[in-house]
């Protein structure tokens, strides 16, 4: 097998390169199996190889001119942006160079580039943006968030699978427990759309559906895969954000209210600091973009070195366990079995 | 106009009847322009009327024999247990002699109720459910959380429009603004249900409309009125609950980590449960079930007395501010301009 390549978009994100290149130098250290692409400023880029001592050997650069911000409209951006470091980045993809790109960039041109220049694998017909959420035991990923609403049954059951295959290879889940975002435990409740899902994925022999989950259930982590619509996994995930923004905002407010508090809060703090670790993006890596022919990581625009390295890891365990053959080999074999049928 | 006159369904709730007399003592202390009729055992209802000093002459007692649990079938429960106390409460809002009724039981079946019961108002297409959610600022109208799924658009108007009706008469909220929830805030964005509801909301000239709202926002308080379809709405306050309790549960383990955080937690817990105070369900009252010709306040199933009386104060307010009666005109409204553009 050549040696692994993951391309890193440096511009896009809030932070500017010097994050994404830290945290390169950073993953750079810690494995020593692969190879990195930076698209960005390449003067900038190379002085901050040259400023955290990264193992040139290892990156090669490439410049672009153009940068797709979050105000540019994404299927328009994407087709007229073409020396954009998100496009040039995503060209790396499809033409092979490298096998995944990491992109902190706006959420829709990410998506629309994955599936206009990188291109969905064979059999699939939608491509689920994928986040992993923090529950009370593990994380669990949610499957579908992206913007492309409105899917059918049998792109859900598609969701169901690749959510699986990546939970069992990349997090190591071993045999996921599939669920489907449900306003009721019971397989009758439902809207259209998850009534006629559900009976296509009780027929699945290759996940563990264990049936319907209320969202009040999710932080408990009853699943590990969440299958839903984007419309509602969108507005769940961006809910998550919101409300656990509030919670954190108010303990804060609680902690400065008067003096007695603020001595409370000394007394807290470290230990706080600690378990609420596990709610922040950073050690989570990115949203990967599943059932492209590459595969795509969306990082949050904030990103800083920490979020770059994991998800350059999560990248990594992507292409070792040829996520994108498994994720293909699933569909092939359900294209297969159909026909038979037939 | 004769003097109002609220139900409460007794049975149903998971505390029994007790916090039901509880907190009717303690209402009918605090008014004195309605009375209360009580559906349930009347042996023991009589015995906590006396315990609790009611004013009797203020109370009747309906007995019934029955009762719909969280394991009844709705619709099947509503048609079958003719002497349950949630069909007894609710014929006393059909027949007339009440115009509200209160309940703690099973969710479905008060749904199902209201409806084959009391009935929809005029013009009224469907009857969402629409519980208050606390935000940053102030509390927010989720509608539609119900189980009645897949509206269309046009019904996602009437929602604007009750909601409206609704926080500004009951909640005081002067001319509230509305707002749609989607993925997006421009309005191109959205599944199919909302881009063709969005024009719609735009044309309504009796609310305040200000476009999509995401889900990220709602905690930040940037709408008073959110509109969405009851499959979206049900699981964002499913997720509420469920985010919530796990955020709570955090900061629990965290005071009890250890010597230093116990000291911690006790120089913070007063000040701490002054300001999550008002993320408890319990003075919010319930979540009205809207376009009946009646109200029926749907509470939560461990409700104690002070959640009753809220209700109690809620269901007067909507009685004295004649709300059934400004939605049914507002429809009544439409219905004429539209017949007058034909």
């Amino acid at each position: 097998m050549e040696k692994m390549k993951i391309t890193i978009d440096t511009l896009g994100g809030d932070n500017g390169s010097e994050p994404m290149v830290l945290g390169v130098s950073e993953a750079l250290r810690a494995y020593d199996d692969f190879d990195i692409v930076l698209v960005g400023k390449e003067k900038e880029l190379n002085s901050l190889i040259e400023k955290y001592n990264c193992d040139k050997e290892r990156i090669s650069v490439i410049n672009s001119t153009e940068v797709i911000t979050c105000h540019d409209a994404p299927v328009d951006a994407i087709r007229r942006k073409k020396d954009s470091s998100l496009v040039l980045a995503l060209n790396t993809v499809k033409d092979g160079t490298s096998q995944c790109c990491i992109s902190a960039g706006n959420s829709g041109a990410i998506l629309a580039g994955g599936q206009f220049i990188v291109g969905r694998a064979k059999g699939v017909r939608r491509t689920p943006l994928a986040p992993l959420i923090p529950t009370k035991k593990n994380d669990a990923l949610l499957i579908d968030c992206g913007a492309n609403v409105d899917a059918k049954p049998d792109v859900l059951v598609q969701f169901a699978k690749m959510g699986s295959i990546y939970m069992e290879s990349i997090v190591g889940v071993k045999n996921p427990r599939v669920a489907i975002i449900n306003i009721g435990a019971e397989d009758e409740k439902g809207n259209a759309l998850v009534k006629e899902t559900i009976p296509l994925l009780r027929e699945c022999k290759d996940i563990n559906f264990i049936g319907s989950i209320e969202a009040r259930d999710i932080p408990e982590g009853k699943a590990d895969v969440l299958v839903c619509e984007a419309f509602t996994g969108n507005c769940l995930l961006k809910f998550f954000e919101g409300v656990g923004s509030m919670f954190l905002g108010e303990i804060k407010s609680t902690l400065m209210t008067n003096f007695k508090t603020k001595i409370g809060a000394l007394l807290i703090k470290k230990t706080m600091k600690q378990r609420f670790q596990r709610f922040a993006a950073n050690d989570k890596g990115g949203a990967p973009l599943l059932g492209l022919k590459g595969l795509v990581v969306k990082i949050h625009g904030n990103s800083k070195n920490t979020e770059v390295k994991t998800a350059i890891f999560q990248c990594r365990n992507f292409i070792k366990n040829d996520v994108s053959g498994k994720i293909v080999a699933a569909f092939e074999d359900g294209e297969k079995a159909k026909k038979a049928e037939e």
